[in-house]
């Protein structure tokens, strides 16, 4: 049974299968060594979350389907940080709630699969232009609903509950405003990622990842590769 | 639990989660509503993959693991329609074998899960003048390792067992053919796809998986969809 990494989180885990989105990125990178699982649910922050989380992952999935999942990413926050009085409030959660929502998912995960890596990643910085020009819903008071300095808070938020709970974290706020252009290079409406930030997601996964030893160094390919087959004696490598 | 649907086949399997990949669109199509599982194993012909059948998909996965898969996509033929006389001659399989071990494939499939729709692919047509500029192994003979009109005499064998068994199938060799260009529009290598012949390989999978009851017209959706949740009581639809 190959391992499994999940994916849980919001749109930009959702729609993280879209051309050159960073989860096909990573079902590319293991499509012989783990099978990559997707769990994003758009909209969602993660008070919403944390009630669902026992259903995203039911506790059948222990019995009988081999190992524990490898590894599991955990990406909100974007929506949390949504501010209280604009036109996606209903979205908001206070970033007090958010660190005790996310420290109540790492836990939760952590005491179901003890052996699995769980990484979180920070939600992105916000470019509040374009934000403007792509509202999720009717924006009659004409300012953006997430600003780039609240998305900040909620990734320091972030961090500081990795920094707690002792997992690793990819601070994707900080990481994308350290290149010049990023508004445009790594997001696509101020917000979603762009192919270029789907790729910076996707390396600084492969880095946690590898770091906390998954990688396709360590992981064994599932059944012969093609330059193990011996082309005088093809079945040999099939016998068991 | 989700529904899953396995992709089993050879290389055009293995990396068709590459960007604009056929197994990432599908994936992207049913983010919130199936599971798109890769077991394709790069160089592999239906002999290889018989061996290993029971491997890929061990009994363990019907217990306690929710609902058997709702379909599988089986497409080999392209490394069986290796020449046996040419450089990569070590995975040609004759053609009435690699009849009889498709029927075995379908065959050890529906016995193990009665009500999973079973895809068949045909191999794709090949494009001999490219593949001698991109040959597997060193080709001292100077000739392809593969002819469309090979391809083609497995993709009618693919076709007829596809019959026999009553399954779908996606006659690949011949939609490709029907349009001008197909050799740099479809195929990347003469053999493995481009984007485009990805989108082809997605749009056929998409419309054998409706026409058998599988779309999103039909798949019920995982967690209550961001457009359901009332903005004035968020909570509600997270009420078990």
């Amino acid at each position: 049974m190959r391992p499994k990494i999940y994916l849980f989180g919001d749109s930009i885990t959702e729609e993280s299968f879209c051309d050159g989105g960073w989860g096909s990125s990573l079902a590319h990178q293991f499509s012989r060594t783990m099978d990559v699982v997707l769990r994003g649910y758009s909209g969602y922050n993660t008070r919403w979350a944390l009630k669902v989380v026992e259903r995203v992952f039911p506790a059948e999935l222990d019995s009988g389907v081999g190992p524990a999942p490898a590894a599991v990413t955990v990406f909100f926050g974007a929506n949390d940080a949504c501010l209280p009085d604009r036109c996606s409030g209903f979205q908001h959660v206070p970033v007090d709630e958010y660190k005790q929502n996310l420290r109540s998912i790492v836990s939760f995960l952590e005491k179901r699969w003890p052996e699995a890596i769980v990484v979180l990643i920070s939600p992105p910085p916000i470019d509040e232009n374009a934000r403007l020009l792509h509202p999720f819903i009717e924006n009659v008071l004409g300012l953006p609903e997430r600003t780039n300095e609240a998305a900040g808070a909620y990734a320091k938020a972030c961090i500081a509950v990795a920094g707690e709970c002792g997992v690793p974290v990819v601070d994707l706020w900080t990481k994308m405003q350290q290149f010049p252009d990023w508004q445009k290079a790594y997001l696509r409406d101020g917000l979603h990622l762009s192919e270029g930030g789907n790729r910076i997601v996707f390396e600084e996964v492969i880095k946690k990842l590898k770091d906390a030893g998954l990688s396709l160094e360590t992981l064994p390919v599932d059944l012969p590769h093609i330059a193990e087959i011996d082309p005088n004696d093809p079945l040999k490598a099939f016998q068991i």
